[in-house]
């Protein structure tokens, strides 16, 4: 099973609104020198629950991906079921871990080629994963990518 | 394959002195009226780069479990793979996917009766798993479920 496509759905122009807040995110992660990730938790309503970005060198933090980072501003829920967690970058294991663990139900990509984390592994569990294949979300990683090297493999555990 | 049991390592009484290091932890937690699940982050010549224990309702955050606490008190390391991770309970999905994402050797792990988390799937991972089987760390969390169901629940997504 592979994962949706933003077309395949008439649901896009909602969910490249919500990318543009994990978006707006990212661009604030880079402009303080941070990994430049963004994420939001919304729910049944669009509305946002909670939004964030990487700040494992604002915050010397290894813990503060963008996801993670989005899900603790969201604070506790009763139920993910119906909450979408919108990301600029597909979710590595610890951020997919997180989704599987809360039942969070559905997870919006905008970027899967500069890094293809574990959304597969998502779908196979049940959760609905949307790829909007957004240039901008590619855009900002290959150019932090290519300036940080070693940033970015300490932020994803690779040596 | 199966998880090593601490019976078949000369490593158990380095891993108990570990284990009583998260015990303490979760101890700590359950005064806080807190979940009671502690957790440490040991490097390979066994001292404690970190160590935490479970914040969900002292913090009023979800993202703060056992061992992402303990992860995140240890800072930023180089590299995690002779580092162990040792906890009172079963890594759930989450904590397992922190695992596996930065590459951390070895979790030792209290309890897996109480709660069967994703210790398995590390284990098919290549991850070096040790289950105690510790009656106090059972204990704790055992108690802990019977008095606050809900949280419990909570806690781990279920509903």
């Amino acid at each position: 099973m592979s994962p949706s496509t933003a077309d395949s759905t008439g649901d896009t122009p909602r969910y490249r609104e919500w990318l543009s807040v994990a978006l707006d995110e990212a661009r604030a992660g880079a402009a303080e020198g941070g990994v430049p990730i963004g994420a939001a938790l919304i729910d049944e309503d669009g509305r946002v629950l909670g939004r964030g970005h990487n700040r494992r060198v604002q915050d010397d933090d290894p813990s503060a991906h963008g996801e993670t980072t989005a899900f603790r501003a969201a604070g506790r829920q009763r139920s993910y079921h119906r909450t979408t967690m919108v990301t600029t970058l597909s979710p590595c294991w610890y951020c997919s871990g997180l989704v599987r663990q809360f039942g969070i139900g559905r997870v919006v990509i905008g970027d899967t080629r500069t890094f293809h984390g574990a959304h597969d592994w998502l779908v196979e569990h049940g959760v609905e994963v949307v790829v909007l294949d957004d240039p901008d979300c590619a855009r900002l990683m290959t150019e932090f990518v290519d300036a940080h090297p070693d940033l970015w493999h300490e932020d994803v555990g690779a040596e």
